[in-house]
């Protein structure tokens, strides 16, 4: 007994939690139980017609189908049901007609009739397009039916279609009044929540992706459900497969808001709810970029961290901007504000050209030279620190923030390049940790193809080869994951284009800032 | 008239087109139209029960509401109503005997226990994991209302309950005999057909990323639907698309799959759809590279085409080899073989690593090396041709297949650098088309970096830097194009593994070969 009574509090605990996570779900559930009993005092009471008793099923029939949690759900179905239940009127009373006058044969061209009718609406109600009128078809088939079977027995084809009318009018009106004029919860809200809501999922994937990338987090085996895409909690991994999964939650959302008239903040009359669902198509363009940096994540081939450093700077600058950036739209999607005038791109931007040629300069480290020229390495130390002025000189036509920040990766880059170092065999010659980001000391070289292919070939183990490559992947990983980076704030444009259209479609207000300015 | 007759022309040709598709789509109409007309002909004949007239509706209803596409549809559905239905009506009938007891109250007790049912199952079926059931709890809602409402009325609480309860037992089964005896639909057939679909869908969209990359493909304007990530016909972007979203319809035919007894080549009892899921997830895995590729076409940035041929023949191996992977795959779900013992990745993943190993030899192609060291050209073209049986020596300890492509490929590009030479100012020496592939060719260097900076400063303008990045980019692009279709390469992997537990679990039959060693 105390076993059962735990587990029952346990349920209460469940559902109080759960209520309290989306108070809307217990006022919906309220409005139901209110709806219910409206209706069944009415029938009661015996208002407003005399005879409810039997085909009081109609009425309970209909506020229990058409009670959606959303009020365009409710409009979009209640609208289905009249469709349905007048059309399929309309053609039972004629069928009927038709059927009496056939004398005798009457019952078989009823039955033929409902076989007819069921394998037309059936298919028809099949057709893509026709999705929307499910429902619709169902009912149809099912008033259809009614009219006929019953009406036959009781020769008031005439009275079970009306009353079933009425009632069925009765129920819909009840639930229309209670669900939309008591704490409306709108499928439109929903829709405009869940679109701002991505652009904070998309956002932190993207910077978890690149804290991540620069911390070197590695999965240790990566975890068979995103491996088969499904659901899991990972910082990295769950933004963007939310935003990516919220498709057809979308479609169905946005299915019912234009059922939906205008209210609250969406005054419109025709209110671009397909923006929306175009914008957050954009955000999801985005967001496939993100995907394939945590793609580079997952992969087998790691760039060695030293080389993450070395353009660690600037990659989280895009990541951190990148995401400032999405943060900023998701606000301004949430609180219906049109963008500043002046760019909002523009600091993403600049760190996406401040890496692009960052790798453009050191793209030496992007690849294994060893395959193709001999580097020497530099004498020592002294003369590296030395090279660092020179940097510091040749950047000058630099910006001096972009300057302070090349000086500054060039000093925590002091870790040796076990890289180089493991493969200084088969004669060639390797270079150290100083010589990282200094090109200038790279004082001398050798033309030593041919030699080099000599030795290649003498001691030439494949194994030193295939490490060599390996090695040259690795390297150049870290070009792919700059790429991709690059590419989202190449993407970031398009989405900011989507916003502005949404945003002018949709008579956003003027952000602030101009209305102090005006 | 004419032109509507043309009209309904048009109607009834789309039709038949429509119901060529799928003749299944036919036939369900037919059953549909079939079990509708029995049960109005038992209800005409008054088989099995006398008194069928006003309570008929409650079959019909039963029929037009549980007969679904598929046999799991139908089935979870009808488990559902039948639930509902049970529960709904011992609970009635429990709280009308409560309700009798407490005489003038009785109304008022009906009144409000509708409140609390309404309330608690719409709370309820609002829950995450009560989905499957929602329909449950519509009826169960249904159900108790009539029962209380009418009970109420006519006294016969009982009788109400059993009447209802009668019907729609005859309803339930005319629809399910009819439903699945009769040609039976499988939700499990269609998530079968739907993943081995996806199969081919996935390397349609690889082998035309990959011959598009390698043909130049561009988009003079990048279709806004799939900037926008919206349905749209071309055969790179359509094929991965349809892979990704066919997650939630999965998840649909998976719900109904698991309700079908076993039947057909799916004879196990606790037949492994999941991993058919699971399958389609890890494929989905692989399709979000594919996707990652065709973010290379849509980007600004794009590799010279001369550059892209010099990989041509190792890219578009790799994509062939993956695209025949996956459609060797898809066929084996199809066919519900299990792989043959030898490895299916063998081809694929030596095309990879080839790639690899001449990516890390022709790396210098890959960096704009202009950045930081100068590069003589060579002084004729006839040192180039014999540097290229230079290399065939340097490449002996490749296998024989490999050095002749390497061979092709030097000889097919020919093509000027424009790449190069459009940016020989500043006082860069730049190389022509004869240097593309051969090293060799780079006789001479220069230790001319501080040099070079000095004239950079001097007439440094920020123009030509500036397209030097972009040059440098656009080169590097084609380095993430290859190291994306590696990694490709290696998802399948994953991919292969999923396959293997799934022809384990579900008992696929051995291949034919190995039935022929035996």
């Amino acid at each position: 007994i105390i076993g059962s009574w735990a587990r029952l509090n346990g349920l209460f605990v469940k559902a109080w939690k759960f209520g309290r996570s989306d108070p809307r779900k217990v006022v919906f559930a309220a409005k139901m139980g209110l709806a219910l009993t409206l209706l069944s005092v009415l029938i009661f009471l015996k208002v407003p017609f005399k005879d409810l008793g039997t085909h009081a099923v109609w009425a309970l029939l209909t506020v229990v189908v058409i009670f959606e949690f959303s009020i365009g759900a409710t409009l979009s179905k209640g609208f289905n049901r009249a469709l349905g239940t007048l059309s399929a009127g309309g053609l039972a009373l004629g069928m009927a007609a038709l059927a009496v006058t056939t004398g005798e044969l009457e019952e078989v061209v009823i039955v033929i009739s409902i076989f007819i009718t069921g394998f037309l609406a059936t298919f028809i109600k099949l057709y893509p397009t026709m999705k929307p009128y499910e429902y619709g078809f169902r009912v149809f088939l099912l008033t259809y039916c009614f009219i006929m079977v019953s009406g036959y027995r009781t020769r008031e084809f005439i009275e079970t279609a009306v009353t079933r009318f009425l009632l069925i009018a009765l129920g819909a009106g009840v639930g229309l009044v209670v669900n939309i004029c008591i704490y409306p919860i709108w499928a439109g809200e929903d829709l405009h929540n869940l679109v701002a809501k991505n652009f904070a999922s998309v956002a932190n994937s993207l910077e978890g992706c690149v804290t991540g990338y620069l911390q070197c987090v590695a999965y240790d085996r990566i975890p068979s459900k995103i491996l088969t895409y499904q659901a899991l909690e990972d910082p990295m991994y769950s933004g963007y497969r939310t935003a990516v999964e919220a498709t057809s939650q979308e479609e169905t959302l946005l299915g019912f808001a234009i059922w939906e008239p205008p209210h609250g903040p969406y005054k419109n009359f025709k209110y671009p709810w397909k923006n929306y669902v175009k914008v957050s198509g954009a955000l999801r363009h985005c967001a496939f970029t993100v995907m394939a940096l945590h793609g580079c994540v997952l992969s087998e081939i790691q760039a060695p961290q030293d080389l993450r450093q070395v353009f660690g700077r600037q990659l989280q600058r895009i990541g951190t901007e990148g995401a400032k950036v999405l943060r900023e739209l998701g606000n301004r999607v949430k609180t219906m504000t049109k963008l500043d005038p002046d760019d909002i791109l523009l600091e993403v931007h600049e760190a996406a050209e401040q890496l692009q040629m960052m790798i453009d300069q050191r793209s030496y480290l992007l690849v294994n030279s060893e395959s193709w020229v001999g580097v020497k390495r530099p004498e020592n130390i002294g003369e590296t620190l030395d090279g660092l002025h020179v940097v510091e000189g040749q950047n000058k036509h630099l910006e001096a923030k972009s300057l302070s920040e090349t000086v500054l990766d060039l000093n925590s880059v002091q870790i040796p390049w076990n890289w180089y170092n493991r493969n200084s065999n088969a004669g060639i010659n390797s270079f150290n940790s100083a010589t990282v980001g200094s090109p200038e000391m790279i004082l001398e070289k050798q033309m030593s193809w041919p030699s080099q292919r000599n030795s290649f070939q003498g001691d030439g183990v494949p194994g030193v080869e295939e490490s060599n490559t390996y090695e040259s992947a690795r390297a150049l990983s870290l070009a792919t994951y700059a790429s991709l980076l690059i590419e989202f704030a190449a993407r970031l444009q398009n989405l900011v284009d989507s916003f502005k259209e949404l945003s002018e479609k949709a008579n956003f207000r003027e952000p602030v800032v101009e209305l102090v300015a005006e």
